[in-house]
């Protein structure tokens, strides 16, 4: 029988988020308490997806906790492509609405991208929008896409140093690994892209100072292939609240690690919520706040 | 006595941009033939920097050669952001201008993000832009930065696999490394990102079934790292026309590799000129052309 021991310390995104939540609420009601003005979430939501629905639903709750108003737009599932981006381009001319969130995914039949691209670079608080994917890229001011976000929080957080790692991201999504590597190469680790055509993974894995999977397979990274002393960020949501690294196995090498859950999703939202209070202050001409 | 035998074989960007110019001198005819316009590059350049003055002049001598005309603005050393960028919006609003080229550097006292973004995405034939950029990471339509343009097509003349192949880019500019970087990886490879930074520079390198180096520094990658059949992309410029890679001993090992001069340099005015056809006979409506 073999013992399973612990050794990585937890990254606790729990905690984190909570903290981070906090600030952005004291920051809510300060920019309410000088300009009178609730910070304000418009969530768009194609169709009644369940899941949808019901993360439509947490953020909306996370909103009205902290502070800020959020709006509901809900189009019906047959929705044309061009009633979506008139619906998005409505809140990205309306000064009451500061932050956009456009739920995915919208639907096979529409272009995901057009829509996306509706949203004011400006209120781009969800980090979609081929501008803020740039910024990111180029350390240009922008809004950064909400986990990768996180995730540079978390590591900000757990004192990782980064310049100079070897960075490898698994997964190359529009929204998490690819903005993620961008933005792990402008705090200056060395990055690399590994993804579903990837040959010898394991190999790649191997070389990771930091690993951040983000590829959506349940426990597909196994900890005999963590470099003993890595950092391991497991930004993987898959069914039954399991991520894409086998955490205990992984513990057992790893540096640091974050747990599924409790590590990286609850930072999500605490982005979300904190850009969007940084969106406001900014078209409130507040950017001290 | 060593003996120098490059068993290498040549990827001559010499011959493949003669017949990339030559394609796109045909078009260029065939929308002038069928609509009377002569497709435009216009080219905007401040102060007088030799090496700036020289590289507009062989542009526009490309041009001219090609049958598209080309407009030069001149602006002096000393101008403002705003008027840059009234300059460049100028050239935007044009329809007689297809295409637009802002040489780079312009100056240290200048905004240069905010120049670049008043090009028109439809006429960012040197794919500078941050809309260029995002297309090239999310596979959207776009133009291409020209020289990472001019390696992709080098790649491909010389049936290159990417599926799969470990692609590591030295170098991590906004032009070129960044954008070659996305590319590879739009074409399936792993991308590893290296740069100033990275720690033990070589144990990348040596695992690179395609090395794109990028760096700008002389005869920087030696032969002794290259991985036997790598294929071996010298993007660097450098005093001398010598490239990044030590060429000697990089042929040695390689199965491909690009002569500094002879390689990349001539696809990245062909790919410009390829690029200003491209864009004006979509604003033209003929996208078959």
């Amino acid at each position: 029988m073999s013992q399973t021991r612990s050794t990585a310390r937890l990254m606790d995104g729990t905690a984190l988020a909570r903290t981070t939540v906090a600030e952005a609420a004291a920051s809510a009601a300060e920019i309410k308490r000088r300009t009178g003005v609730t910070p304000c979430l418009a969530t768009v939501l194609v169709g009644e997806d369940p899941a949808s629905v019901t993360y439509v639903k947490m953020k909306q709750n996370r909103c009205a906790k902290a502070g800020i108003e959020s709006r509901h737009v809900t189009l019906p599932a047959s929705v044309s492509t061009a009633e979506l981006v008139a619906a998005v381009t409505a809140l990205s001319d309306d000064p009451a609405v500061h932050g956009i969130l456009l739920q995915h995914p919208v639907g096979p039949h529409i272009d995901e991208r057009a829509a996306f691209e509706a949203i004011s670079p400006a209120k781009d608080v969800d980090g979609v929008t081929m501008h803020s994917f740039a910024a990111m890229g180029f350390g240009e001011p922008g809004f950064v896409s909400c986990t990768p976000g996180g995730i540079m929080r978390l590591l900000d957080a757990y004192d990782v140093e980064l310049s100079g790692k070897h960075a490898v991201v698994v997964g190359r999504s529009a929204i998490l690994g690819k903005p993620a590597g961008m933005l792990l190469l402008a705090r200056n680790a060395t990055v690399t892209y590994c993804h579903s055509r990837t040959v010898d993974l394991a190999a790649h894995v191997r070389q990771a100072d930091v690993l951040v999977a983000a590829v959506g397979k349940p426990e597909f990274i196994y900890g005999a292939d963590i470099k003993p002393g890595a950092v391991v960020i497991d930004a993987g949501y898959n069914a039954g609240n399991v991520g894409d690294v086998d955490f205990e196995s992984a513990a057992e090498r790893a540096s640091l690690i974050t747990p599924v859950p409790g590590g990286v999703g609850p930072m999500t939202i605490a982005v979300l919520l904190a850009q969007t209070v940084g969106a406001a202050a900014r078209q409130l001409g507040l950017d001290g706040v």
